[in-house]
Parts: structure tokens; sequence; C-alpha cells
């Protein structure tokens, strides 16, 4: 008979129910791979008579945190409520009274991981967080122990299954933004305010907890630059497309002379790169060690199954005492130097530019004249001779669309061309600016 | 000042020269991720006297392990040398007297392992073995954690580079197999004898090892169908092509209602499915399972450094005290109830058959009604009009390749009729039949 270790779950939403069903249906299973039972003696929910996905023994649902930090032998819980508040207050309670804690919550440990971290080893406590980054793909396992004879030199990443399953379904089946937007909320990928997915708030907490990890500095939101893909046509798709390229919301952080380069953008990818092939709502990480060179991980990056995966994985890993050989060594915020970020202005890339311009005499000597005081030289230009999908402004004048690639610039002199740019009568402001990964 | 551990390596080819590399250049790294430091303390070699790629001081090198089996300061083994014997006898040794062992050793692993960690169980001591299975992959990390929530259900890889470097030259160049194998053996990826890499044993082996890690059951070689790519031509990837699909030598493990389904041939897959794209040396494993879905991982399987790597975190493992905590869960060889492996001839899948075949009449009806009668029925036939690559015999008549896509069959089916195809005088003996993965 092996020993039993009593858990408490607090949260039962929709990863909270496929957990607590990962334990109950599949406890031999468990007890295999820990040597430990692990008992679910507390499930935490904000209203007890709120009807549940799971049939669960009365006794343990309760609606009082604080039955959980009574119980003293209650060591580990399974932490899965989202924002920051109350999140964190939890956190740091049930820390304080000596449990260790598995948790899925992102946002929280992208913004407080530093202190919540700091208080866990001041208590002798772990905090595991394989959930918080990537779902199924078992991303902070590789990084804590997979690739601990490496410096991790670059972080490459789908990071938001839900602008992923847009993108790729703008580009397969021809359609509209806001339409496919509304069959992902209709399939549960998108929220119903799906802001922080689609403005790449939710890929950019992502990118800072791995970046984190790969690199033990901390680093912060408004650090780097941030592009959801909220602002994309399907024509850019379609023109990336024409230039061999796919668009992916991508995340990246690239680390050389201890320096970082980060930032979460629409990206032009070339189509024969792992990246570009990755459809719907999978996420894909591409991370280059200095060692091991270049890998690749994929799967669903949320998810009821998915995160109760990772969420399991953590929670095996905590109750047979691996966490514990794990959370000290994570080179997380303090344990190192801290590394510069790169300005946005100096990053270095090539760009996509489109721009819808009324098919007039000069529009373009302006246009050419603007980047190339910019600096900015043109690799490729598309102006196709009967636009499909022409609009008309109100004076009826034919607006065209104009699609140029450019050699390698810098971010500022983007920016700066942009504001130029903005400026221009002839120019429609709907502009599209995408960088493109070398 | 961090507590040393002493270790000693045992073998200095390719990758035991990269993992001193690491370990003597990279000590402060890899004391961070562990929190003690690692001396090199003896590295045993087999002739004292040979040129070394690495400087290493002198009195650390040695011909005798039994200098590192007295030496009780010593508490781990990287042992990297191949084949069976005397690597067995070693590991025995190492084992007996009272060190945890890290191994790159597929072929000893797959065909001994079981005693060889009954033996490290009864020492109290660990076995770690990332390296022995796609290099910098780290597929046994994911299996022993972080799918610790999941059963496998299935396994589908490429894990020979060797393989999957000539079938993507060849098809990407147009070459011949011999052309492109002897290039991958001037750039080191195939070896002087590529025997076991093209004849798919490597990759066997290696599927061994995952299934029984995945599955706690003892498979063997000999269990399970095993064809290697050196019976393939140019055509056959130029056929696949027009079909919509790649050619791999695939590695693929089944698990359902307590039965295995094992192969390794090369698979026909389909052009948009991830394993269809990876090329060159890299290999690539897809994982199902029951709660976390599809995964996949991708890295080069072989080389210096991708396997130092993955020694390097076994090391760093083992040191930090997690291997004690992981290699006793490994649901490896007798650990849970044996599943039977599906007998070969049971295995269905669509096929794939390229005949050359006389042009003559009644050829085909004849073949047809071998098909026919053997159960086998057609999905699409290509017999192109004027054949790029006919051959002639010796009568001068001229011979056309036939390519023929079945519908769902067994192997049995297959091997049955392709034994009455072979006494066919109009058929000439160079037939090729491979399996299409669905």
């Amino acid at each position: 008979m092996s020993e039993k270790i009593k858990i408490a779950l607090i949260g039962l939403g929709t990863v909270g129910t496929g957990v607590a069903r990962v334990i109950l249906e599949e406890s031999e299973r468990l007890t295999r791979r820990c040597g430990k039972q692990i008992e679910l003696a507390k499930v935490v929910v904000r209203d007890k008579k709120r009807p549940r996905m799971i049939d669960l023994p009365e006794e343990i649902v309760t609606d009082s945190l604080q039955e959980v930090l009574d119980d003293k032998s209650i060591s580990l819980a399974v932490q899965l409520i989202g924002g920051i508040h109350p999140a964190k207050e939890y956190m740091e309670q049930l820390l304080d009274s000596g449990k260790d804690v598995v948790s899925a919550n992102k946002a929280l440990l992208c913004e407080h991981g530093s202190e919540l971290f700091s208080r866990a080893r001041e208590q002798g406590r772990s905090i595991a967080f394989e959930a918080a980054v990537a779902g199924g793909i078992p991303i902070i396992h590789v990084l804590n122990q997979a690739m601990s004879g490496n410096q991790i030199t670059s972080i490459e990443a789908i990071l938001n299954g839900t602008s992923n399953f847009i993108l790729s379904e703008m580009f397969l089946g021809s359609r509209d933004y806001e339409d496919v937007l509304q069959e992902a909320q209709e399939l549960g990928y998108a929220e119903a305010d799906p802001t922080l997915d689609v403005d790449g708030t939710d890929a950019a907490q992502k990118l800072c907890l791995l970046t984190q990890l790969a690199c033990g500095t901390k680093v912060s939101l408004d650090q780097f630059p941030r592009q959801g893909i909220d602002t994309l046509a399907l024509d850019d798709l379609l023109y990336a497309d024409e230039l061999g390229y796919s668009v992916r919301l991508l995340a990246v952080t690239r680390i050389s002379n201890n320096q970082l380069e980060m930032h979460v953008q629409p990206t032009l990818v070339q189509l024969d790169k792992p990246l570009a092939q990755v459809n719907g709502a999978y996420n894909m990480i591409a991370l280059e060690g200095d060692i091991v060179g270049k890998t690749w991980y994929s799967g669903l990056g949320a998810g009821q199954n998915p995160t109760a995966s990772a969420v399991i994985s953590d929670l095996v890993d905590t109750v047979a005492g691996r966490n514990k050989l794990i959370f000290p060594f994570m080179d997380l915020w303090d344990s190192q130097q801290p590394l510069e970020v790169l300005p946005a202005e100096k990053i270095r890339r090539r760009y996509y530019m489109r721009f819808n311009v009324l098919d007039q005499p000069h529009v373009f000597a302006e246009m050419a004249d603007i980047l190339g005081r910019n600096q900015i030289s043109l690799a490729s230009i598309i102006q196709h001779e009967t636009p499909e999908t022409g609009e008309s402004n109100t004076d009826e004048q034919q607006v065209v669309p104009v699609v140029i690639m450019t050699h390698l610039t810098t971010e500022g002199q983007i920016q700066a061309a942009d504001k130029e740019l903005s400026e221009l009568k002839s120019l429609l402001p709907n502009r599209v600016i995408m960088p493109v990964l070398d």
C-alpha cells in the first residue's frame, strides 16, 4: 500500500475540471508514476451551488480557501484560477501555509513571479507552472531539465492558439478576420472578449516567462514591441503567400552579446520553415541552444485536456519529490546578471509593408522618397495591374494596394518612415507593416 | 562553495569528446543548473597514446576501468562506448561498484536493458539514457515526466538521421541512392559500414526503447516487420510525390486494446503532415497521449553536440538527485502487464506497390488477378505513357514501371500476393512495396 498524499484543487473551471477528472479516473496510473496515492482532499469553488461538469463527493467541495490553509495534512495545492487578484493573495497564503503550488496562471507569474518565487524559496516550497505556457507542449520541462547543458540562444514561437487558428483559417478558407474570429468564439478557441489573445498580450506574457526561464533575467511587457493580428486583412496573407511566406503571430527572443532582442508581432515566415506550417489552434516553439542546435516542439496550446496533461505532469513531479530538486535551479529572474533588452528602434529586420494608395500621379514617388530618406531600401514591389480588392474612396478615386518588401532596416527607421507616410494625403490610413523572420 | 561531485567518463569517441568539452568549458553553467560542482575525475580510454581532440590533464586519463571501479569517491560514470561487449560488462561493474550510470548505448539497452535496470535497482543506483534515442530531442524526459498523466497511444517517428538525410537528398536533388549514401559518408552522417542505419535496425532498436518506456512491456526486434531504405529507387520518391506523399523511414507503435502494432518501414506520409516535412539529418517524433492529444518533437538525432547535450542533461539530473526520483517510476519492461504484439500479417494499412513489368499482353491481367485473389483492391494506378526511366531487358523488350495504390489490406495479404507476383515471368524482380501512414 503506497503512501497517500492529500492535495487541494483551487478553481473548478475548464482546466480544473479536466485535472479533477484525471486524478479521480486515473488514480492507479498516477500512483504508478510517482509511487504515491494522490487523494483529492478539497476542491475550492467560488459558488458551491453552481452546476459542475464532474461528479465530486460533496464533502470535499468547499467555498473556503481557509479550510485548505488550515488543513496541515494537505501538502500541495493545484491553483487554477485566472487573473491577478485574488490569485496572487491565494498563492501567497498557500505558500505561507506550507503547501507546494502547481499553477497555470501565466499573467500572474509574468507580473509577480519574482516575488512569488522568492516567497516559495523562503518557505522551502516549490511552484510548478508547465501549464502556464503552451498547454500540451512540455516546454518548461524542456528548459528546466533537457536543455540544462545549453545556453538558450533563441526562442521563436507560436504561443497563442487563437491567433494561429484565425490566421490559418483566414488563409486556407479565404475568409475575413471577423468571420473567422466569430467561428473561433463559437468553437471555444477564443474568449467572448478576445482582446488579450488577438492583440498579442497573451503571447507576450508567455514569451516573458520563457525568456526569464532561459536567461535568468527579468523582462516585462513594456520592454519590447507587441502587436496583434487584429489589424491584418486577408489580402496581407495572400500577398505574403505570393511572396513565399506565411503570416504567423510570432513571439521571438534572441540572445547574443548579453543582449536580448524581443518582439511579439505578426511576422512573415518562409513557407518551408516548420513555424509556417503550423495550422489551427496548435502552438510551436523553436528553441535553439548553443550545444544542441535547433529543436522544435509542437502541440495544442490550450484546451481542457492538453492543459490538464501539463498540470498533472507538475503534480506528479511535485508529489514524487522531483520539483523540489528542479525549482531551486530554475534560471528565473534574479539568479543571473540582468541582460539588457535591445531598444525597439534598434531591432534590425526585413519588413513587409502594404499601403492602400490613391491611384494618382506622384504617389509612388512621394512614398519612395520618404522610405529613401529613412534609409529604407526596397527589395521588391507588388502592384497588380487590376487590383482585385480595390476600394473606392468618397471621391470615387481608385484605390490600389501596393506591397513592398524592404532590405534589412531597423524598427526605428520603419517607425520614422511610417510617421511621415501617415501624413501623406494620397495614402489611406489602413497601412500594414510586418517584419520578416530570417 | 558548492559541493564537488567526482565523475568518470568511459569512452572518448566523438560524443565523449563533446561531453568532456562541455564539462570542462561550461563548469560554471553546470554548477548553476544542479547546485554542485562537477569534476571530471577520470577518463577511461582504450589507448592512452592515441591523439585526442581535446586537452585533458594527463593524470585523469587512464586505460583502466578498474581505477574507476576502485575509486569510491567517484559516484557517477558517463559510459559512452558502443556495441554490446564489453559495454554490458562495464555497466554491470560500474553499477556493482555503486555508481550511477549515464549511457547513450541504444543497442545495449534494447537488448539487455531489462537485466541492467534490475541490477541498477538492486544496487540502489540509476541509469539515464536520454542520448540513446533521437540525440538532441529530449524524448526520454518527455515520456518519463511530461507525459506522466497520459497513456501513450501512438508513436510515429523518424529515428534514423542517416536514412532521412538520404531520402530527402535523393528527392530534393533528384539523385540516386548510392550517390547520396556516399555523400552522407563523406559528411560523417553515415558510418563506413552503414548497414544498421539504412536497413532499419538502428531505428527499430530506438523504437523498442521508446515503446518499452511508453508501455512498460518488453518488445524485441524479431516481433515486428523491419525494412530499410536500401531497396528504394529515386523513382519511388517521385511517384510518391506525384501521389501526394513523401517517403520517410518511419518507426511506428500504436497501442490499443492491450495490443501493440509495431513496424519500421519506408512509408508514404501525406505531404502536409509534419513528418513529411522533415528533411536532412533531423529526427521527429509524433507522440500521442490519451489526455494531451498529439505532440511533435524535432531536432538533430545524432552528431557530437546534440548527443552531448542529451548526455549532459542526464548528468545534471543525476547529480541534482532528480534521476533517483525518475528511474524507479520508468514504465520499463516488467513494471506492467505484458502487451501482445500484433502479428505482422494482421497489420492493416494501405500500400504503395511499384512493379517493373515487361510491356507485353496480359501482364496487367495476371497482376490484377493475383492481387484480386488475395483480396487486395486497387485505389489508383499510375502507368505513364512514355516511361522516362524505362529499362530494357536482355531481349530488348521494353520494361515499364507500374505503380499501384491499394485500399486497406493486411501485411499478410500483401506478402502472399508478393510471393505469387515473384513467380510471374513478366515482372522483373526489383519490386518495391511500402505501406502508407494514415
